[in-house]
């Protein structure tokens, strides 16, 4: 786990609920040395990824199923989900992607048809031009989907109760009830016979969402009565941390790094991004930085520097105190800039891949 | 009223809380003579009724909606519905039908498609054979229709509060609340642009559904933000009571006869049905019958005799002794045998036109 001083920190403290709660630390980095989140330890647990694996290694249907937000800008912590989700695609997943507008919808009074326009334009555009292709490739508005999965999630409504949800969502309204519907239903719908049948699945969530993916795992359960089909598994993986310390969120641009934005305003976010130096140059030279800390180190950890090794000697030198702050965050800065001129050149070829896919 | 000697019983128990809430007298028996349930008082509140009464009289656009509860057999007591739809419809109406599929799923656990098949085959091509046509009429499954209806119903969730929703339909589990936000959907949803467009709407329901119709008006004054749309009104009848006395019930084989039901078991149910007789004939003949409590008499009054001097021909016969039950209970089951082998006939070509409505 060397490498993720923030997940053993998270680790730490919710070792204790994973044990209550069944889950499992993942320790699947050396068989899929491939994925970077997973070598890392960025994902840290899981429920029933081993079926998963023995999919992969034997070239077995299974599906990994996720829903992107359409709320704001797409920034680098929402590309960590969309790269596990092209990692998994190369590794012969059945690809259910979601656009969740009716969550948009009811939660955050985002219009549908806005909704469904945020998705495509911001989040779908980028995911293709992260890797993304329309193999395998089932994407869908909760709005506005197939008839079967609207009357799949109308159906739920009588596998939960209303304690249930209250003891996962808290208060509840309406609107929270038929978001949860909805949200199982997006997790278990691909596994009935009119989609793709039953097998194994698999949901990367952030370690806060296990609640909801127990909860689905129970309706899934129930409805085995009726349904032939396997218990949605999860991996669990840490948030990136925003550059200024605390949620990196959407409704906080100076959190995030979108990945639209101009070379010009992500390298002054850089530039001025929290990190893990000392007071002065003098301590910092004696006591090294501290990279566990760091926004920027952060940056390299989950998407700027593949290479392990290469990561490790910009950990070595911060912490030895010969690398300083400012030279690294031009490094870093320079890296941002070189990754989004590319990314967003290929969000233009992207643009017109959508049209296939919607 | 004199001719619903029932109606009046309830009106009374009912007028204080249709003062408080605002239901108003329905007095339009005298303006539309051809219809039996009005002219009788069988129908006797409304909610905005004058916009529907003016609608027809101005050959103006307008919605009546109702459901049909796919669930047991269709008898005499939901005849009146059909019945008043029919009527509508002679009258101008753009009539919207709704298979209640959902809720017989949620709520009595009869399969969506289960629900659809009885709906056909027994509802709608009972209704059919009742009158109903084609012409302007727009019959729908609630788990299975038009996306803009989904979509509509699923927004409905946050304009509702779990309160509001207790208030009216007490214990709630998440069944109950997607019921209920269908059913308002099922109300609402033909004024949106995508359907009829902005009219007057009449629900013809029974007295005790008004906090229903209630919570539908307040959810639409709400929608009026996004929507041009009229306040959904209705009537307000009562119901037949059973043949047996007490509730007229599709679980009560005892209680109803079903339209499909043969006439020799029709003829033994007005048989031994509950009249307002007396203990002896000699009391009969000197007090007379009290067909304010017969359920024979319910039968003439609701269905079996259109004419309002026949029918008061009889009430009198029986109130002055003259009528025995006997007697009565015959002539009773010899207009209902013959409906009901008139009906069955016409019932074989209903089954044809169905398969041009669904």
């Amino acid at each position: 786990m060397k490498f993720d001083p923030w997940a053993v920190k998270d680790v730490d403290n919710y070792s204790k609920l994973f044990k209550e709660f069944g889950i499992e630390r993942f320790k699947y980095g050396e068989k899929f040395p491939d994925n970077r989140y997973f070598r890392r330890g960025i994902v840290f647990g899981h429920r029933d990824f081993g079926k998963i694996a023995q999919a992969i290694e034997n070239k077995k249907p299974y599906i990994m199923i996720t829903g992107l937000m359409p709320s704001g800008k797409m920034h680098f912590g929402h590309k960590m989900v969309a790269d596990q989700m092209i990692w998994y695609q190369n590794h012969g997943a059945n690809i259910y992607l979601c656009c969740a507008n009716l969550e948009a919808c009811l939660m955050r009074d985002i219009d549908a048809e806005e909704g469904k326009k945020l998705g495509i334009e911001e989040y779908l555009t980028n995911y293709l031009a992260l890797g993304l292709t329309s193999k395998n490739l089932n994407f869908w508005f909760q709005t506005d989907y197939d008839m079967h999965y609207h009357q799949f999630r109308d159906k739920l409504a009588k596998r939960v109760t209303l304690n249930e949800l209250k003891a996962v969502y808290g208060d509840l309204g309406p609107e929270k009830i038929l978001s949860s519907l909805t949200q199982a239903a997006d997790i278990i719908h691909g596994q009935l016979p009119e989609f793709s049948g039953k097998m194994p699945t698999v949901v990367p969530v952030g370690a806060d969402q296990d609640p909801h993916i127990r909860l689905t795992r129970d309706i899934a359960s129930r409805l085995r009565q009726w349904h032939d089909i396997e218990l949605p598994g999860a991996t669990f993986h840490r948030f990136m941390e925003g550059m200024q310390g605390g949620k990196m969120s959407s409704s906080d641009p100076k959190s995030y790094i979108a990945l639209t934005e101009d070379s010009a305003s992500a390298r002054k976010k850089v530039m001025s991004a929290r990190t893990g130096g000392r007071e002065s140059l003098e301590q910092q030279k004696k006591l090294g930085g501290r990279p566990e800390e760091c926004s920027v180190y952060q940056f390299y950890h989950y998407h700027l520097i593949d290479d392990d090794k290469e990561l490790e000697e910009v950990r070595k030198q911060c912490k030895s105190g010969s690398l300083l702050c400012g030279e690294c965050k031009k490094k870093c800065a320079d890296l941002v800039v070189n990754f989004l001129e590319e990314h967003q050149k290929k969000r233009q070829k992207a643009k017109k891949e959508v049209k296939r896919i919607i």
